[in-house]
């Protein structure tokens, strides 16, 4: 760690009797710090740097924690963790039992809202105004939201609902200036023409007024010390949803920030202050590839060196992103469809390869799914990368537009199961569950980065929708045949060793730790493959045979794949000793994959105890009851 | 039938080569038909009363079915029907086996894409247009898309997109200047002012052009057979988001759609056309009320009065509606939230008794439970009004930000089960599955309508989030006890009668049948009331006593409740002979409930034949096995 440590800022309460210059200093500390800690623990780095002014002007101008900020996502929230009494704990951040990286409720009271996917703020904001005006409370409440999450249907919902209620809202868009790549949609481009001052041309040409001659940016943020009055107030996209719109001004300067929120308090209604800040601001090699910077693992502040992972077996994501390249240089009706995870999915050389047939749709699930069954309707074949907890964002249009219709749309899901640092608003729980009640829908889990690509290859022939879910992190290093003709049998379970009284019927991920168990107790071990449709047959022949039934998924148990085979089991007349390994009813909070796993019973360990506790309870010569066929 | 019924109308080639006077009377002969049919059979009317013209217009122009028209919902599809052939089948209307209310691929080569669901057509429009583009065919691509549907965020997404894809996509704005409610948001009202003309003179104040003089509609109408480029094209919201805007037009007027049409056919890139339609156009009751005659039963064409329905119990919709009032009464934080379903989940009342708690946030489910998670953090209790087919559209904010944050948010599941009418799109078939597996939520399904009331109140007064889901239709007459203290106890279940050997498991709308099944056979039967939390011990002590258990449920078996009691049992270390009644792994297509649940063996007879069909492969003496604790 290159810089000092400050483990005491000032709290809201006192940077708000501070002077500018004290402020100022608090602003430059704060970022500071940021640093220091963040190299050291890794963590999100860019647009937090990127939001330290703005945070210190917020909290400096607004009466927290009773007037109310609702940050969007949590990216940029570590220097309002840092200002409200969080920075002794950010040596534990996004470890297990540590600091959260996002925003939380019962961390702490200033954090309103908690978040974890975007463009949730403008929504929960509104709702807290609405509630101020019911309850005759003065309170205000400001949303502050990046230009990336406004591409979602939500921020747009929230700012539509936001507009005709009149309600008293803030949104602070903070516009960095640059998303994940570069083509994310209209308003991306849009707010882009707002800064380079072609709009205003556009709009208010022939208007003959001084307005149209667009002062630079410095220049406008000097008028706003004058007060709101002087801010330019062009007729935007904001104000025909209803909102005042004021900016842009400089997202960096404090004598700019501070007046001009203090102006904005004292406006009634709806209201959106554009704010332009520098993503990675004031650390040069942030600055200079703010997207390298975004998310980090530890690193050297004075040569921006992050930390080298020690080479391993590629990850689920990597033989992913291979497989598509070479699928694609195949199949000429491939195309590849993200929602703004373009690095996150493994997409970055299909893009390269294959430009005219990526499609970054920008933070937009929902329609990822329906412009990929549009596209499944021309015949085209669409690959969806998408995480397991934002196919959450997705539920509706997988079902109503891709599954009643029967189109032959990939999932490849990723972050299925856990998701380590990012903690529970990430976890890749439910997948399983709340797509295995789908008719129509292929669901597969690999064993492995060999069964990844060959699943792939299975569900890229399925002539309707599947989906292949893998976890995050490395493969298990086995050696890649590459042979794009490699499927497996579809709703085929593949048998791994054959043992005695008890089976172990394990999902995905958990197949490796399941075999390992499985040979310390001489059990039967099945690498289930396929969650549906389930391999029936093999279950109640294997119920015949075993005296128990032990299922293990990377996923929660509450309607999962184990909750698949009691169905089956009890459903097709079999009565069964089982027990049901998976994640319990709860949300799991932030830790590496491997502390969580071991804690619940997942690991191998966890497994062969399990698989004992099984085996001692079977009454002697207790096996499968036969009730009815 | 008061009107001659015309089953042979053009097919869309045969329009092409029409003259505009034969057109013209094509339309009237469609509206005809349309009032002569949906009088005799119900069925959306208003809507597609209002898109006669508008649908004449597209398949003049349009090379049907080699261009693709893709339509929103559906409401307003029924002239496109009677156009493609469809006409012949129009007595089978929404009926089981008969002519779909909405859009369906397997129904028509002209039915590009499915729909049901509002707001999914820009998205599908765009994945054929940019697949047109790939495949190097010129073909064209239209979305048609009524205001209302604007609201949803999945439609901004689209035109996000497609904004910035610089597709060849033609969007049609049907404004039909109504919407089911008045404040449905901020571009409605901006749709409005459109209309008004008043966004012209605040856009273009100063401008000194003679565009701030709007035209009135007929003139700017007669300006568009000029040619495209006599139309109005103003600096919209939609212009902002990268279409070019044309319009407003007269929507029932052919000559002035056929030719604008024509003109845009020859136009590249997105654009947007703002065409105006009255709802219910042509009919005089139904211009006057068009959200009485959205959706109808038959009706006298001469007097426009609908067949009264049979008087009987209340629907459980009216009670719950009933029930919100009384609570709101009693309980001052109490506020309600619909997406855009005032009439349809019982709301009518309650707005008009409490204006200031009741908010139509228009069609953006995601944003409704957000929005209310944003209340719930302020001490505010929301009760969201949903249908469980729409609280697809919500699963992550469910998820994310009530769920995970353990927040008070009440939901109304309605049309919870089998929906009739309205067929796959809107079966409320997966609730009990994805919500089941989501931590820190109550379900709840009542047997009557009593224990609705009863369950309301149990859910009010839960500190976390609650759901109560309830089918569509009559309850079943009980007296009604409005004690606003009644509860049910959490996670009990009611044992209604005890038999012998088999017990019947039923949830919900379910357990009246069962328990006719359950005195037939002599079993005992439980209401289980909750599906989450479930009753284990009252289930593991029942696996004691009893040699069989028979769970029926109106909901997918996937997953769904029997699911969950099948999990409970083989994890809990029973084994049980058992079966699973409920909605098989299909998607089910339209028709009465009634029917359905017959042909699914869900009624009375078939749990009756059922649980004989268990009973009978009971070996003699086979009872419970209990493996281990």
């Amino acid at each position: 760690m290159s810089g000092p440590l400050r483990s005491r800022f000032p709290s809201p309460a006192e940077l708000r009797r501070m002077s500018r210059a004290e402020q100022k200093r608090v602003a430059v500390a704060v970022r500071q710090f940021i640093l220091d800690s963040v190299s050291s623990t890794g963590g999100h780095l860019s647009s937090s740097l990127g939001a330290v002014e703005l945070t210190v002007a917020l909290h400096a101008v607004f009466n927290t924690p009773e007037d109310r900020l609702v940050w969007d996502v949590g990216h940029q929230a570590y220097p309002h963790k840092i200002l409200t009494g969080r920075g002794p704990r950010f040596p534990t951040l996004r470890m297990k039992d540590g600091l959260s990286g996002f925003l939380k409720r019962d961390e702490s009271v200033y954090d309103a809202f908690g978040a974890g996917h975007s463009s949730t703020s403008i929504s929960a904001a509104l709702g807290m105004a609405v509630a101020a005006k019911l309850e005759h409370q003065p309170r205000q409440v400001v949303a502050i939201i990046g230009d990336g999450a406004m591409t979602a249907g939500l921020a747009y919902e929230g700012l539509n609902n936001g507009g005709a209620l009149d309600a008293d809202l803030l949104v602070v868009l903070n516009d960095n200036e640059m998303s994940i790549s570069p083509n994310v949609g209209a308003v991306s481009q849009y707010l882009t023409r707002i800064l380079s001052g072609r709009l205003y041309n556009t709009v208010r040409e022939g208007a003959g007024q001084a307005l149209s001659l667009l002062p630079p940016l410095r220049e406008l943020a000097k008028k706003a010390e004058e007060g709101v009055k002087g801010l330019v107030s062009p007729a935007t996209l904001f104000e025909e949803m209803g909102f005042h719109y004021f900016g842009p001004i400089d997202g960096h300067d404090l004598d700019v920030l501070i007046p001009t929120l203090e102006n904005l308090k004292d406006i009634k209604g709806p209201r959106l202050l554009h704010v332009v800040t520098k993503k990675g601001k004031g650390y040069g090699p942030a600055e200079a590839d703010p997207c390298a910077y975004h998310g980090v693992s530890p690193f050297d502040q004075g040569s921006g060196q992050m930390a080298k992972k020690a080479s391993g077996p590629p990850s689920y994501t990597q033989v992913f992103g291979d497989w598509l390249c070479d699928k694609a240089a195949r199949e000429k009706n491939l195309v590849a469809i993200t929602p703004a995870m373009r690095e996150g999915s493994g997409l970055v050389r299909f893009e390269q390869m294959f430009p005219q047939r990526y499609f970054d749709v920008g933070i937009a699930e929902q329609h990822a799914l329906t412009f990929a069954a549009g596209l499944a309707c021309e015949g085209i074949h669409p690959v969806v990368a998408i995480y397991s907890t934002f196919l959450q964002r997705a539920y509706d249009q997988l079902i109503h537009d891709i599954a009643i219709q029967n189109l032959a749309v990939l999932l490849a899901v990723d972050r299925a199961g856990l998701v380590g640092a990012d903690g529970a608003t990430h976890q890749g729980s439910f997948d399983l569950a709340f797509a295995r009640t789908i008719p129509n829908l292929l669901i597969m889990a690999p064993k492995d980065e060999q069964e990844l690509r060959d699943m792939l290859n299975t569900g890229f022939a399925y002539p309707g929708p599947a989906m292949v879910r893998y976890p995050r992190g490395s493969g298990l290093g086995v050696g890649l045949d590459r042979d794009l003709a490699r499927t497996v049998p579809i709703g085929k379970a593949e048998v791994l060793r054959r043992g005695r009284n008890l089976a172990i019927l394990a999902f995905g991920s958990r197949v490796a730790a399941a075999m390992a168990a499985g040979e310390a107790v001489d059990a039967t071990v099945v690498n289930m493959r396929f969650v549906k449709p389930l391999d029936e047959a093999l279950l109640l022949d294997l119920a015949q045979s075993h005296g128990a039934f032990l299922t293990v998924e990377e996923g929660a148990i509450m309607g999962g794949a184990g909750s698949a085979v009691a169905e089956c089991l009890l459903n097709g007349g079999r009565s069964m000793a089982m027990r049901i390994l998976g994640l319990p009813d709860e949300f799991i909070e932030q830790g590496e994959a491997k502390e969580w796993l071991a804690e619940l019973g997942l690991d191998a360990a966890g497994i062969e105890a399990a698989a004992r506790a099984l085996l001692d309870g079977l009454a002697p010569g207790a096996g499968a009851g036969v009730v009815s066929d």
